[in-house]
């Protein structure tokens, strides 16, 4: 856990008055030579102090040799130089004071068994001194608003960068280069941008919160490469959904599939980008899968709170849309439409309305005013229609030819329209036309050139959830261990959820007689026997007493056999149930993410089609029935095809009680799993037949 | 089935020496007037004759009150009134034998009886007197090579437009405005551009066709909507493979999943976009859904010959990428991951013949040269080592900020690589770069502004098949009807697939000594009972002769209660079977792409995971094999942990065999099943238990 920022760090770091250029450069062919150039052309108008030991002068400024040297305590050093130094340097900045440092070097823990110790020692000093650290590997921070371009990244050789109500801070520090030359193209203003590096000392969610109360940031961009410190992402994510402030993240590793081991499937099937997925969604980020449409986000999602999010509770969101080219406008909706959106045609009310405005359209999905011709008034009137008509939650306008050659005229009935209304409006530009997105950007329509783009942005938008804002239980963790299977039932029981009865007997006892009715199945006992099955550990079905001796007597053997190293004292004897289906509940307590609950399809199809929902724990009873709706064998036991009907409503009740394993405060659990849980009739329930519980 | 062009049609259509514009308007601000103002600012050489019934002079040129008053016979008459006088203009074309008519005006079958009567008309006078017309609803026709600007398409005012190799045809014409200003900010030639309009008498397929031959034609971009008059389409996809000239396809429909009614599950699992993208694979088609891979399609599939697209053979391409900005190289190489290709990363002695040049780089998935400089030495000489690097199948260079602000720099070391190898080599542009993408595309590189349509049309090219050339029998079509099982039984055993033996039993005698023993299942015989069940027609198990007479007359009753209008006189009695799992063999005959063969997990999952996989039929076992591997519910008969193994070679030898009901020369087959093939351990073959054809 990384400390917060105080808001003094957070001043230094982000708005200093003085700043330190450690190391900086006389050669302008050098990395270390840009930021003192970036500053003096953005005017800055605070003090740069600049530190070099072998030179008086630097690009024709005084140089001092060291930070000890200058006559002040500056609020901000940005330390250029390899990574040797950079320790020497930060010690120096916790001897004098300095609250905050950023560290351009990289070479630190991800390069070896001496970048380690190189990190270990850095992370002391800063532990010791309260200096603050960003970084290593971090290529700076910009703040547009105070032109502060305290930056090595070439990117900002770039003049007249806008300035606007965005807040982007990236794990890459490259990639805000690119951020900053499509921004511009678009007119995308930024307030503030932070290459975060490999963030060992200040976490990017501490980063973001520190300045939620900026009334000049209006949205963030997040862009990630992992989710560490996930726990401060999540906090400041929290906080801005309070405050309505838009975030948006755009996360690399989509495609990496690879499972942890773990010892439940719940591990299996909780990829790492479905961790990430899940909790976006569930803190209120829009993630998006496009480049366009990460940069175009933030006016959309202003205009979409996290209320009317509405995917969220199963309704799809319906958008409208109006073009003056068919075809352009079909991609837009083909585009909207694998991504499960739906784009439904104007009411008989509304088309009326438009008639009533001289605008006449053939009904169907489009509003296309091709026939009605592409003047102003036909478009603005339409979409003062539109955008109050009460059967879409938002209005696409797709724009053809005349873009390009006109683009004023054409983008101006859109510009015109967005304060008509507060529906969310947005614009797919068809043909090749930079100066109708810069037109439209500028005025605060979220403007699309790609279709892909348009249907990324819209979906991430409305695939939103409101943010969960339980506070998880503080427990500290101790050593890890499995319980048997009477154990994990003895946890759950008292959340709500129902198992087999079962029996645990004595494998050098009698058998005695049993509670329940015989046909039973037989399971070995122990701590430390997580797959009873393999080792030969489960006997079905049991017909008798007689039946049940011998399989006690077979367990003993046969796992004796695996395992010689343990002893079996104990088996659980549990009446045989059956149900319509099966399904699996798991709860796994993620490394950056936290608790997850996870509903799936039994069997071993589970796996095969990786058939799940998720969501970060605890969840409702009402966010389970969502999870419900979402697995896709589920179908099978709500009345498909005329089958019976299975409890889908007891299994929302299990999940949403099994993921209370989050708030348990005796222990910590890292995973559960209840596979399988039977679903019976509906109405009858669901019943859990094994369960699996690692707690630390 | 529409007429093939004669190439003195083509001629006419694509290069004619005279064009009458009929209708043509003296009101610039009318779209009927600006194929006369196109034509002259292009400088077209041909002769133009402006027809005009009510001016002399039209833009300041000469007029003619009609086609007849011409002094000659043009070769194409673009006709630009309404949708009446378009007729009558066709009947007077005919007259005068004009061999070809480009119809701009809609209001023909897609209005109403109305415009059904119109377009009935049209087409018989274009029967009877041998015009062939384009469209109606043409934007028509774009021949840069000729300087032929014939279009009414408000796009081309663009002034000049790159000419180059690509051939465009579109079922859109608002979209050639698109794409021909997405084109020229990146400098892609066109050759031509064709409006296809609703292809009632010319199709596009054929237009394309009658175009191989031109060697200033080097690749085909289609934009379309349906897939109408697909076996046209088809014969030029094969003629353009064998000339090896790349064809890519964008088609909107993406979305659309409504099923056919149908009396298979095969009808319901072959969705219309699913039936699309099996046809474009199976013909050499490389589909993109990204625009921008659209456009840059062609110079990568130009490298990619049919025979190297290497997923087709179950092996993952491998792509290698260098790249002077990680976090943009990371974008696209997840973009690359999430569709399944493989970015590997360059082997020892790779590495080493680097070195030997002075490039150093981190082992590790991508070549990234952040460290050792964006220098063009370096970037040329790693690219020269990748490029002759056997473990690429091509390579991805990913350039970084330096192409902004040097974009002729920081893109002449990929630009001066190209020639270098025959691999496929593209490039991704991380930041916004317009000039740096101008120079890449001019030179003919691939090169993309987002990682998703850098993976998409990357994706693309490699997913082709080599075309199956196999010629299907002519066969005319009769009236449609069911076999009953039987009979189904009869058509598919001589093609070598095995199905449970059977004999089929008179209910009004007694019951016969079985050839096979008990249990037996008792199913109705009759030609219009597809869906026994359902009617109560299926009763097992059946043990004994007995129960087998009790069963024939409860099938009896049962069928007679659900259809009293049917008499039963016959049921099938069949041998009771089992395997280690089921499949469904299908095979349907789709109105636009033809003859199709699938396999499909069975049972419920079937449908609810939409597991299956698609091919043109007939297929080879080779191919069948790679449908069995994309099942996925197959897995689990492919000795997944630990499970018995099913027979997945005898699965692929059945849909093979299944699949030559393409080839059936004494009847149409229009559908057919196999539902269930029961799947029998390795070794063991498979099972057909029960068969539906539906013939014609």
């Amino acid at each position: 856990m990384l400390k917060p920022l105080t808001s003094s760090v957070a001043d230094a770091l982000l708005r200093p008055k003085s700043v330190a250029l450690v190391g900086i450069s006389d050669d302008s062919s050098k990395t270390a030579s840009r930021p003192l150039r970036f500053l003096r052309a953005a005017g800055y108008q605070g003090t740069i102090y600049n530190v070099n030991p072998s030179r008086s002068e630097v690009q024709g400024e005084k140089a001092y040799p060291s930070l000890s040297a200058l006559p002040e305590v500056p609020e901000h050093a940005f330390i250029l130089t390899n990574s040797d130094l950079a320790v020497s340097a930060i010690e120096e900045c916790g001897r004098l004071g300095i609250p905050v440092a950023t560290i351009l070097a990289g070479g630190f823990s991800e390069s070896g068994e001496e970048g380690k110790a190189r990190e270990l020692k850095l992370l002391e000093t800063a532990e010791r001194t309260g200096v603050r650290i960003l970084g290593p590997s971090s290529l700076g921070v910009v703040n547009l608003h105070e032109s502060l371009i305290l930056t090595a990244n070439a990117a900002f050789a770039e003049p007249d960068l806008p300035t606007g109500g965005i807040f982007c801070a990236s794990h890459s520090g490259s990639m805000l280069g690119a951020l900053v030359s499509r921004g511009k193209s678009k007119n995308v203003g930024f307030a503030g941008l932070i290459s975060v590096g490999s963030e060992t000392n200040i976490s990017i969610g501490s980063i973001c919160e520190s300045t939620l109360d900026d009334p000049k940031i209006t949205g963030y961009m997040l862009f990630l490469e992992s989710l560490h410190h996930a726990n401060d992402l999540r906090r400041f994510a929290l906080a801005a959904a309070k405050r309505g402030k838009p975030v948006v993240a755009y996360k690399l590793g989509r495609s990496d599939v690879a499972a942890e081991l773990a010892v439940s499937h719940t591990g299996a099937l909780a990829g790492e980008d479905a961790v990430a997925e899940t909790f976006f969604r569930d803190c209120g980020i829009a993630r998006v899968e496009t480049l366009e449409g990460f940069l175009e986000a933030i006016p959309l999602l202003s205009r979409i709170p996290l209320e009317n999010a509405r995917l969220r509770s199963g309704k799809r969101p319906s958008i409208g849309v109006v073009t003056t080219t068919g075809g352009g406008a079909a991609m837009a909706v083909d585009q909207l439409g694998v991504r499960g959106l739906a784009v439904v045609p104007p009411s008989a009310e509304t088309l009326a309305r438009m008639a009533a405005r001289g605008v006449e359209v053939n009904p169907g999905g489009i509003v296309d005013l091709t026939l009605a011709g592409t003047k102003y008034e036909v478009m603005k009137a339409t979409l003062e229609v539109m955008l109050t008509a009460p059967e879409f939650d938002m209005v696409l306008a797709t724009v053809g030819s005349s873009a390009r050659f006109n683009a004023d005229l054409a983008v101006k009935p859109v510009v015109d329209s967005l304060s008509f209304s507060d529906k969310p409006l947005a614009c797919f530009v068809v043909p090749e036309a930079p100066a109708a997105l810069e037109l439209l950007s500028s005025a605060g329509v979220p403007c699309f050139r790609t279709p892909e783009a348009c249907g990324d942005a819209i979906t991430a938008a409305f695939s939103r959830r409101h943010p969960n804002s339980c506070e998880l239980p503080a427990v500290e963790p101790g050593a890890q261990r499995m319980l048997n299977e009477c154990d994990a039932y003895r946890m759950i029981k008292p959340l709500g959820v129902t198992h087999a009865p079962f029996q645990v007997l004595d494998v050098n006892q009698p058998v005695p007689e049993l509670p329940f009715d015989y046909p039973v199945v037989v399971k070995v006992l122990h701590d430390e026997i997580a797959h009873k099955t393999d080792v030969g550990g489960v006997v079905l079905p049991v017909a008798n007493a007689e039946q049940l001796a011998q399989a006690m007597q077979q367990i003993v053997t046969s796992v004796g056999r695996h395992l010689p190293e343990l002893t079996i004292e104990k088996v659980l004897v549990q009446a045989m149930d059956k149900g319509l289906g099966e399904v699996l509940v798991g709860y796994r307590r993620d490394p950056d993410a936290g608790p997850l609950v996870m509903l799936a399809a039994g069997g071993i199809l589970t796996e095969i089609y990786c058939d799940r929902a998720m969501r970060l724990a605890p969840v409702s009873v009402e966010q389970a029935r969502e999870m419900v709706s979402e697995v896709k064998a589920l179908q099978a036991l709500a009345g498909y095809r005329g089958r019976p009907e299975g409890d889908l409503e007891a299994i929302a009740e299990a999940v949403s009680a099994f993921s209370k394993l989050a708030m348990q405060t005796d222990c910590v659990v890292i995973e559960a799993e209840m596979n399988p849980l039977l679903v019976k009739g509906k109405g009858d329930g669901v019943v859990a037949v094994d369960a699996l519980i690692r707690i630390a």
